[in-house]
């Protein structure tokens, strides 16, 4: 099972993804997210590893799989965003197809609408999803997903906006959006949305990178009908009130 | 409070969407949403319509918050994402900015996850939300949205797919696709994601038109390197396996 464990607050997982993990006889995760997760832990197996690396995973899960172990592989948000559901079933249904393993995949609460319900409404036109992290992803291919979300007046909720590895893949971002988006564009940037200590900031294109932003952070950009009614950000379906 | 109950099942509805309708003095829904919850309504005011009367159902909750009740608006999946959150704080907060209510987004499982979940990892990759509903924007404009995203290699979720009043939508949509996928790309229509009778299909853009689509189905459309593995739909996220 890859599942998904929701932003962070125990009162956003699902019931379905609380019993997964409590059924599995083992526990793969990247630590960040095993220690939201440490009461349930007690009396399994765990195996607990680093940042990136996903593919070491990928590989201990299938392998205790393959041994007929039930495996709950937890993502933060939802594990099909950015997760690890991707790599589990690559892995499992190309290099483990002998073994007969059945592979379920849990969904979450997600980031982009976690960050979303924590500035207001922001996401109720189309939007587009982009991460900024060009580790697997040619840097040049999302300048141009980047381009065509401007160019489809898209709300963009933009996830890994910055690491060190990447400091200014940001500001790039935001100069390719104001070929397109006015300058005045509400932009929200929220950290550790519905985990724990929330910080909710409403600010605008030009005035974004005034604020801090790390990996912790989801960036939403809005589209031109997006506005900041009393310090909340929503973009407005269009119903005449 | 504006209460997200994810796709349908309760195991997908989070602890925190339970306790706010618990909590609320009353409760406000379109009919179908309030059948999910029936349990819960037991010796609660209901105040409960039908489909597109989401103005009405809006100000009835801020009239009700006006007098001091707790009031919980339920939408289906998350309701900042074609739901009732944006509505609702527009409204509360132009028109009934002196009465001092306050609104909070309580996100859930939206249908894009939910169905991706019941497909494999499908958006494991950028990804833009369309919905084909024209009720309230302009269908060249999301005729535009289509072709940004296509020019933009996006996985595509099309949400409201078809309707009675407007069942050629997704044939256009499908043929500004074709402007720029191939017709062999990777297609999942899920109804009813994590609801019930989930049914299943996957398929690809040529052939997709051959399979039911209605109003409660989600349709994933894949990139250009979304693949088929044994009958999941995958988007690979590019590790070295
Ligand atoms: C590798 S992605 C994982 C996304 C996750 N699977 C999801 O669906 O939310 C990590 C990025 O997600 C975003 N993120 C995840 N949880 C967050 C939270 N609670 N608050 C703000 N951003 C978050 C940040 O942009 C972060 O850099
Ligand atoms: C008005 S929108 C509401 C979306 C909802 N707020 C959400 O976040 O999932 C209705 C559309 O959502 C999609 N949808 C909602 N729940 C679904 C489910 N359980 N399975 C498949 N599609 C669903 C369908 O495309 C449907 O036409």
């Amino acid at each position: 099972m890859v599942v998904g464990l929701g932003p962070g607050d125990r009162s956003y997982s699902a019931p379905a993804a609380i019993t997964a993990i409590e059924t599995a006889d083992v526990i793969v995760g990247y630590k960040t997210y095993l220690n939201l997760i440490e009461d349930l832990l007690v009396n399994k197996e765990v195996i607990s590893s680093g940042m990136r690396k996903e593919i070491d995973r990928a590989k201990a899960a299938a392998d205790l799989a393959s041994e007929g172990k039930c495996v709950a592989v937890v993502s933060s948000g939802d594990p099909g965003v950015y997760g690890m559901a991707g790599i589990v079933l690559e892995l499992v249904e190309e290099q483990y197809n002998d073994k007969n393993i059945e592979v379920e995949v849990i969904p979450g609460i997600t980031a982009a609408t976690a960050a979303a319900a924590a500035l207001g409404a922001p996401l109720m036109h189309d939007f587009a999803v982009i991460s900024l992290s060009d580790l697997l992803t040619p840097w040049t291919k999302i300048m141009t997903r980047i381009e065509a979300a401007g160019l489809g007046d898209f709300i963009v909720v933009l996830y890994n906006p910055k690491s060190h590895g990447r400091p200014n893949h940001i500001n790039t971002a935001r100069e390719i959006f104001l070929w397109h988006k006015d300058p005045m564009t509400p932009v929200g940037i929220v950290r550790n949305a519905k985990r724990g200590e929330e910080e909710v900031i409403i600010t605008n294109l030009k005035e974004m990178l005034n604020h801090p932003i790390d990996m912790l952070t989801t960036v939403v950009i809005g589209n031109s009908q997006t506005k900041i009614i009393n310090g909340k950000m929503v973009t407005p379906r269009g119903y005449q009130l």
